[in-house]
């Protein structure tokens, strides 16, 4: 009895747009005894010990029960954090599950038989995002059948001025939805506030601002969302509040666009424990923003002392730094760091080949990265 | 400065598929001090001493890193229990997870503009499922701009006869996802796997066959899913588990449709404690196997009960019953019960306007109840 009895029947119940999708590929997760991994951008301390205690105090009979559905009591804090109201706020699975639903609330599908659209309508079909960024945004904008405009950063991953997007005429104005990543990844780049201004204003459509890394960064752009309708801030707490496990984002904005993407929400879409984790890190925020110190001064030391080695090391706003090794292939400085016990994250796009992504460990992580680049 | 300056500029971003929608309107979650909660269907019993000892072990630096992207450990140990391959075992963020991404990868939408389909496309649009039963489906429904089907089941609640479904020529055989409850919500009517076997075997798109109750249930229709490529199930560690805080459920079909639902899956979609609870609580079985010998043996003396003060009370194969209260409307019974202190589930729809939907508690709470409905 095997459940692949007719292996290419079942193909016929696939949607022919899936059966054509490449998924998105996550950074590596291996579980290798005294590996340095500084592969996916994961805060090299710990959460907080109030954390810690808050979900060993929680694990009890209420796990029988369905988590608080709307996320309320964490909604509320993060509506006094943020000088907000809780109608501003949706919390989602991650910061992942609120950019996937963005596309679904925002974005309509191009119609399968459709072979060709007409003008206006465009712009209502387009999903847009500058290029190097987040890899997930076109996954996201296949998995919905919407269309993708990648856009071209300057060769130095700063954001192309305004003046540069008119006249290029490759960035859509018009595009329903546009994730821009500030600060930037993979490249670290910082956006100033003053520019992302200058872009949301000129556009039609819905614009997130992605900020997981903007604990990290001089300045972020939160403002955006309360002057303007059409933007919305996703935060995390998986970085810069060592959460990854937990899964647990959230997204700020006029409560018209927060509302609609509730809707697509699944009921009971944040777990419980991750909802008193992330209540729990609200209480001591002290403690992350002195891990964010020590993470920007390793930053600091880790560009110094790569740079001595003759990397290029663009300048970073985030809890990573994007470098460009020397002698050897980006490729082959991943094998052989490897080798070593060091995983660190390089992307097979011709733009990104030539560069090696490090995620900020410990001090003691970042030395031993040192003396092993050193030995390469 | 307020991110409702514009209150009314914000509707133009949204999809006007969102803006129809109606959500789904999840049972309610208060916390009222001494409450006895009957509503949503949750387990009476806490999970087992070692799932909260797993958890408790588990809070600690672990939580900064990113969790297993695919459940892999427990897709093999699930693999194990049911006799497949972890190919053919995807986890959600509860089985809510699962069952909308179902819609979206295999059903086609309707396009916004088309006024009317091809009659042989019509199928590839349709999501499909008996009244009542679990009423996310016709919201999930919407939300991926598909078309609903719902047909009425018999009014005892039992699955029309295949002879039945023919001749009313209501329910399709050409649908895209026909969604089945078994046993059925809120009905709690058990179907045979005969019957089952006889619908997914004239069905010529994908079935669901959403099992959260079959623990309860004197039969489970697992065998399908390994016979047939297009009849998934749909299991959840929720309500039998005791699990519902932690959000996980899961599917188990043939790999190609698993692998397309893959596709569409968030790439961190299952939170880690909750993977380590689902890990810990398959290697307790007995201890759940023990609670579901308790909740049903309440079932029936509870059925016994409540048939002595008039209620009608419908043979049930879950850990509820429904119930038609004497006297007074439904609706009166649960503001009556709510008065004491008792929370039960009302549904505002047409058919199930007269019942009530009774969660098993402990026998302690349904002697409450019994209690309380004599006063009443």
């Amino acid at each position: 009895m095997s459940p692949r009895r007719k292996p290419h029947a079942a193909k016929q119940f696939i949607r022919p747009l899936l059966q054509r999708l490449h998924a998105y590929v996550p950074g590596e997760q291996p579980k290798i005894e005294g590996l340095i991994k500084l592969n996916t951008n994961e805060n090299p301390y710990p959460p907080s010990p109030k954390v810690l205690a808050a979900i060993k105090k929680s694990a009890d009979t209420r796990l029988r029960l369905y988590p608080n559905p709307t996320a309320e009591p964490l909604r509320q804090e993060l509506a006094k954090l943020h000088g907000c109201k809780p109608e501003n706020i949706i919390v989602g699975n991650g910061s992942d599950e609120l950019l996937a639903m963005a596309v679904r609330a925002f974005v309509e599908p191009v119609p399968a038989a459709q072979s060709s659209i007409p003008g206006r309508l465009l712009g209502k079909s387009l999903v847009q995002f500058f290029h190097p960024s987040y890899s997930l945004y076109p996954v996201l904008a296949s998995i919905h059948g919407a269309r993708a405009n990648a856009v071209p950063l300057n060769n130095n991953f700063s954001l192309p001025k305004m003046k540069e997007l008119k006249r290029a005429r490759q960035w859509s104005f018009h595009a329903a939805l546009s994730f821009i990543t500030t600060p930037n990844a993979p490249s670290g780049y910082g956006y100033s506030t003053a520019s992302l201004k200058e872009i949301c204003e000129s556009q039609k459509g819905v614009v997130v601002l992605d900020e997981a890394y903007s604990d990290f960064a001089r300045e972020n752009a939160l403002a955006l969302a309360f002057e303007h309708p059409h933007v919305l801030i996703a935060r995390t707490f998986s970085k810069a509040y060592s959460l990854c496990f937990q899964r647990v984002g959230y997204f700020v904005g006029c409560r018209e666009l927060i509302g609609a993407l509730d809707k697509l929400r699944d009921s009971y879409n944040v777990n419980g424990l991750g909802q008193i984790a992330a209540l729990a890190t609200l209480d001591d925020l002290p403690y992350y923003r002195a891990n964010f110190q020590k993470i920007i001064a390793t930053r600091k030391r880790l560009s110094q002392a790569l740079a001595a080695l003759g990397f290029e090391v663009f300048p970073s706003q985030t809890n990573f730094i994007l470098v460009r090794p020397p002698q050897f292939p980006a490729r082959e400085w991943l094998q052989k760091l490897r080798e070593q016990k060091i995983l660190v994250r390089w992307f097979d796009a011709p733009v990104l080949r030539d560069f090696l992504r490090i995620s900020m460990g410990t001090s003691g992580e970042a030395r031993a990265l040192v003396k092993a680049a050193k030995r390469i």
